[in-house]
């Protein structure tokens, strides 16, 4: 059934502009049918009145993990909940990861993934971890690309003993992502320090979550993105770094930006505004729900990443969504180490990036679309299926009341886990409609997920800046002097 | 009449897709008003086959100098030869600049101008230049803005006794511009070095062209870019660096953008591909053909100047194209300060863009697009009427071919001036065929630019970047504190 | 009569050792005649126990302003009352400011302030502002250089309509100091941006020593800063910032420095440990008391100087020592502009570095002394005379207790004000003697200074950094072309 | 047998002042033991006539490897003959290096290099390698610190597969030497990344020494510099690196002393002076003898390594002395990764430095001294036996003829290899005597070294700067936070 959004203020990333919008529902195409002045209602549309409100696109959140399997337990928020959680705050698409065990098969996880991932309410892709490496992951990266439409790696720097890539990694995965035209994306932290602090801290006797962001102090975090940017300069493939926490990384991220290299930048919304010292509440819980990696940093660094976002240093803006409650939290009350890594967002990620971002100025309307969701759909090739207004594209749209305020809870929020660490703050800017694939997921307040109704988004491989990469690559090339005898 | 483009890719700032192109002809609006697949011609239209080529954006070239009296001479295109020089590579407006001298009226000049640009073939805009201050330029910077579409001003730090702006000058405009909604943009260099620098070389006996560079060394390009910004910064006002030429003033771009100020750069093509070592050349005609200002400069920072464009320091591609033959050159034959400061380009930068941009891999095709003019329609608030492909937009359209070649050279182009700085470049990416406001008026190598054609160009003010500045002026405003008596 | 220290541990600018040391007293030269174990006392001779202390040279303040006219009254302390202060602190000689006013002739200033001198305690140096510029001046600075010992000049950047230089005099007077072989030395702030900022904040009713900082944001230090340190670089001329106080001019110093620029910074003990938000305390004495350009900064900025102090972009330290009581700061309680800006430290500069720089690893003893007198003494040509342990050079020397703790007050202090910015810190590092020229003018407590007993210092030029600059600037030359005809 | 040395300049990092000195024989110490006016020469002693001439500390060359077992063969120079023909160009103290081979106890190693060492002729010390980690090296670390005067060890972050430390033996072993106030160093170069070049070049038939460089790209360096710098910043022990060769590595440590950082860098005489363009050399034996790592850069860091120099960010220089002959050098004939790496340099360090560093401006003849020995003496804590002119040091020094020029080859050179990277360099700036430990061993182009002569130097722990990292340290420490129940 069609939908038509009547009398709003349209906002993509390039302008703002006063038209109608016609949306086919999901049996029709699920896209954007005509957009203009005083469209017709179809018969049986339904009508939304967008007056004094915008509507943009849907929120992209090209970083969640969804029910993954972690650090001896799983992540409560499944594909379903946590998606239909992501239409109640405006986010319409995620990525999610694939993430294989040491020596696990590329292949094999890929598809536990699939399988996982059907039950989703919104659309969703896959970056795949590479977290070892031998020929069977060099031929299953060139599978997933040519046969899966996964166009993009993930690689992590920390969790040594775990999923830790090394060097050895690093170089073989840049090198062949280069091959495929695939992004290779990095978890930036340096494994082998994370590990040694925290050994020193739980010797020391600092065993609770205070010690957490002492074991990851940000020159942990910086050394690893400069690492990570400086193989793919040598290499010459465009890299991507996830969650950006830290002045130091973001050094980084701009000086190779000033050398012309093709990187990308990623921040969460919870890095933007929640202060480390969360971790020294007295209360273990409330400490232990803020656990995640990279840890929640200082003012200096948070105004950083909001000067990143405006200067264009940073592009995208995402949750790492893996939520716990706090009985799994408590696995680590005597240990830090062993607290479950991860916190939540796809909820709130649109309002907090409004609140903060466009009420102080610090970004334009404009720029809310792009490091909400086109930049992340230009980057992972999904554009202009994703992150734009335009008629032929998915109808992934939000209606947004730029008044209205509403006051974040987990009282309220429809996220299944028990805490949220925006808990408290009130914005102004609220996501009154959400649309997906043409259908009215999210009105007024009442969340009206399907179960199953997403759809897996295969992502072309070689953006356009992949081609660019290549040429670039050409012009240095050096031929052999020939030897006098 | 109208125009059809068949069979083209058409490449905006954020996608190539393949559909036709419909455009009114001027007297039926000279707008697009229709993309699609398969578009049915128009009887009378004029079918354009783009197979194999691309449709972009008209160029805007957003720095000229069209009959601009200066240095005791005139610069050899006027508003005619200037814009329909421009037609013949694909750019179809201009922004140029009324320029009153010392205590002249800002009215009075900016009439003066309005009168000479009477028979430009292609669109025009102005900036217009504040030389000096008092309550008069005040007040006539107000009615500029709101009642002349002027919306951005100029300021030159250069020029010692003629049209220097002294820091009280500037601080008091970018005031006013603040006030106004209005963008400040500098042409950089230190006026009171490049005099002494002057004065201590002439002294010792260098009279010729290759002592003009070493009057302007990239470090007072630094200085004023650096000087300039952080008075922007104080202010709290967005600006705009023309004519960046040195990794010097890039560098203070790059350090006010990660510390969230609005800044600007303009890169001009010349300043991309043209070594110092011209001003060398034995020949003295070719030497001072190259004299403008800033200078052109070594690799080191040429390069910088394609890492700056392709990171998101530099925003727009201009020229500054301010032509003198060799004649006037000759003033200056005795006294490289006498030499009448000027360049051409107007007609190559956009073919010198796609070869040493795309061609190489430093640019994709959108971003092309993206600093040959959607960023300056976007920065000077012509956007959407300009800098894009969209039912409503002006039909400014180049055709591109980007295996053509061509070899620049002043005996076949279109400027009115005895030489051409890109002499015997040869480019591959050619325009077939430009479409200004729905008129043909360049194909395959026929120049139909018409007399008087072009329209002004008004400007809003207040941009959504204003809007953002100002709020984030009010987020760092101050309370008195209360004293105890 | 002579002065044997015996059993201390000598720290210089390198190295730390054991010996006794032993002065001539004024009478017989004042100078260090014999350094070595176990040395014999003469006839007559003071012994002073130095077992369990350190024995470092006497401390250079290169900065200060005794008795100075300013802003309509005149500074507290005079010359013998502000270098006995000294005394009390291990300070032992001080380099003062000659500033004429708008149009005085450079010499009448010279010989007024030579003359206001003569009661000093301790030596004592000039540097001399130029304060505007025509031909008497350029003729009178290498008078001052030639016949009385000046080999440093100062700019004030800011002071607008009173003793501010242009760009026009920075730039004469800069290549005046080049040929000159003297060392242009500079107050860092853009002047424009104060005046303008003081009227706004006037205007919006912030009248109180609160709006001071306001007026003077970090960005117009760092704008200042920068302009200083490249017109310096394109002359080709060694410069010297006063005063650092924000990271924005150490970046400028920093990025100097990496060019190979001979830039020389120098800090205050107070910019090092005192907070911004004393202009904000309710009592306006107090924060009136605080009012000095530049102003206190935040602990960002703070942290970095420190970080520059140690890493060798700051090299001297300093106190700008200009001391006004609580009835002359009343003369701006309605208008903060008209406060007198100074602040005292000349007595406290050494402990604070001490206790708050080597008591917390910032830096090692023997770094304390370079920044304290080695550097300053190099700097300003007073090397080896003053700034080093050897024999033959100046008995200026400091008995310092590591442990022995002590708490400054204005209540205890020796300078004649009734505030003090350091009051109630408490540092670990006594001066317990201090001997200057031979006598020991402070011991345990007891100030035996002698109005008069301080001579003038007369300071060659061309020190060895400047011969280097010179080489320097022949390697750039450039030859002129040989034109064809 | 004494030696005085009439009537020259002495200089040394602070000063220079005209002064005899006055030697003692090595059987009577061999140190300095009278510096002043007119002294007396002792019955026997040999006369140096320095009037015109400069006196220095004799130089410290802090990297080199002598006789050093490496790809397949053994450096030709050995301990005796290298170090000779250091005295011959001024040079009178080595440190050389102890490199185990993968799991070799670290005291084997270490006696073995001792017993090679035997026929030194000039004073050396030791630095020693740690290629791999277990407890035993641990245990061994505090044996090499403790009972054989080893303050400094060494990490090779390239030569994968040989003696490549990983991060965990970066991490343990940096983490070790902070318990024992030894200075970690590192050779950084990312040797992952030039395995996968070396394989794509080799793949692509790039087999000459033209491929050398573009196996070890500046970027290699430069990621490699920043991931030591990183860990020692995190762990809180200060560290030096060696032989910087670009920008990029400079940059990091311009970086992290800007943060306070205890970071030293080290620069060798032939990155400042030579081009990357040797490798391209038609001969393949004139390329062959260039190659080592990192390779000889492009002017670009060649002038960064001057200014780095010059501005206090690189504190030594040396050699990376390791000299293999044509007939060595051609084991990689067919195979550039073959080629044995290392060039010589020993006896032409101080004359490139002070011919392009002080005659051009670059560095006054103090800078040299602290460069040449000062430096190296103070950071790896043999200051003030070496590195200074005092009473009591040790009687190494060099008199230096600024007039006269000699230009070098390997036709005339003292080293036992058959290539000169400085052949034909004309250098104006000749040692013309070397006193090593009271011994004439360098007069007038005369060796007079004497096998076995030299010493081993025992170098103590904990230098100052250890001291305050550790003060720093504490100053940074967190306390645990009491939880509720």
């Amino acid at each position: 059934m069609a939908i038509l959004i009547r009398g709003g203020t349209l906002i993509d990333a390039n302008q703002a502009w006063r038209a109608d919008v016609l949306c086919a529902g999901s049996n029709e195409g699920g896209t954007i049918v005509q957009i203009g002045a005083e469209l017709h209602a179809p018969a049986g549309a339904t009508v939304i009145d967008a007056v004094s409100q915008y509507v943009m696109p849907g929120g992209i959140d090209p970083h969640t993990h969804m029910e993954l399997p972690f650090m001896g337990t799983v992540a409560s928020d499944d594909f379903y909940t946590g998606t239909a959680a992501g239409f109640a705050g405006g986010t319409t698409s995620i990525i999610d990861f694939v993430i294989p065990g040491p020596r696990q098969s590329l292949m094999d996880a890929f598809h536990q993934w699939r399988s996982w991932a059907e039950k989703a309410a919104a659309d969703y892709g896959f970056h795949v971890a590479v977290t070892w490496w031998d020929e069977s992951v060099h031929r299953d990266m060139g599978v997933l690309v040519h046969e899966h439409g996964v166009s993009s790696f993930k690689h992590f720097m920390a969790y040594k003993n775990a999923i830790m890539a090394d060097d050895e990694t690093l170089v073989n995965s840049f090198a062949r992502s280069l091959e495929l035209g695939a992004l290779p994306t990095v978890h930036a932290e340096n494994g082998e320090l994370v590990f040694q602090l925290q050994r020193q801290l739980l010797a020391r006797g600092l065993t609770g979550p205070e010690a957490h962001p002492l074991s990851r102090p940000p020159e942990v975090e910086g050394e690893a993105a400069n690492r990570a940017i400086r193989i793919a300069q040598v290499l010459g493939v465009p890299v991507y770094i996830v969650h950006v926490s830290t002045k130091d990384a973001l050094d980084s991220i701009a000086r190779a930006r000033s050398e012309g290299q093709r990187v990308f930048g990623e921040v969460l919304a919870g890095h933007l505004v929640i202060d480390e010292s969360v971790y020294r509440d007295p209360n273990f819980t409330r400490a232990a729900a803020h656990v995640m990696s990279p840890p929640f940093r200082s003012a200096e660094h948070r105004e950083a990443l909001w000067r990143g976002l405006q200067g264009g240093y940073l592009h995208t803006t995402a949750t790492d969504h893996c939520v716990f409650c706090a009985s799994q939290k408590a696995i680590g009350r005597d240990d830090f180490t062993k607290i479950p890594n991860g916190c939540g967002g796809v909820e709130d990620r649109m309002a907090i990036l409004w609140d903060r971002g466009v009420n102080t100025g610090r970004l334009t309307p404009n720029e809310f679309v792009r490091v909400t969701s086109t930049n992340a759909a230009q980057i992972f090739n999904l554009y202009p299926r994703k992150g734009t207004i335009a008629v032929g594209a998915d109808a992934d749209l939000v209606v947004w009341d730029p008044l209205a305020t509403r006051t974040i809870s987990s009282s309220t929020h429809h996220q299944n886990v028990d805490f949220n660490v925006f808990e408290s703050i009130t914005v102004r800017g609220v996501a009154t409609h959400t649309i997906a694939r043409g259908e009215l997921v999210w009105a007024d307040g009442e969340l009206r997920a399907c179960r199953g109704a997403g759809r897996y988004l295969k992502r072309p491989s070689n953006p356009s800046y992949f081609e660019a990469a290549r040429l670039a690559n050409r012009r240095r090339e050096v031929q052999p002097v020939q030897r006098v005898k």
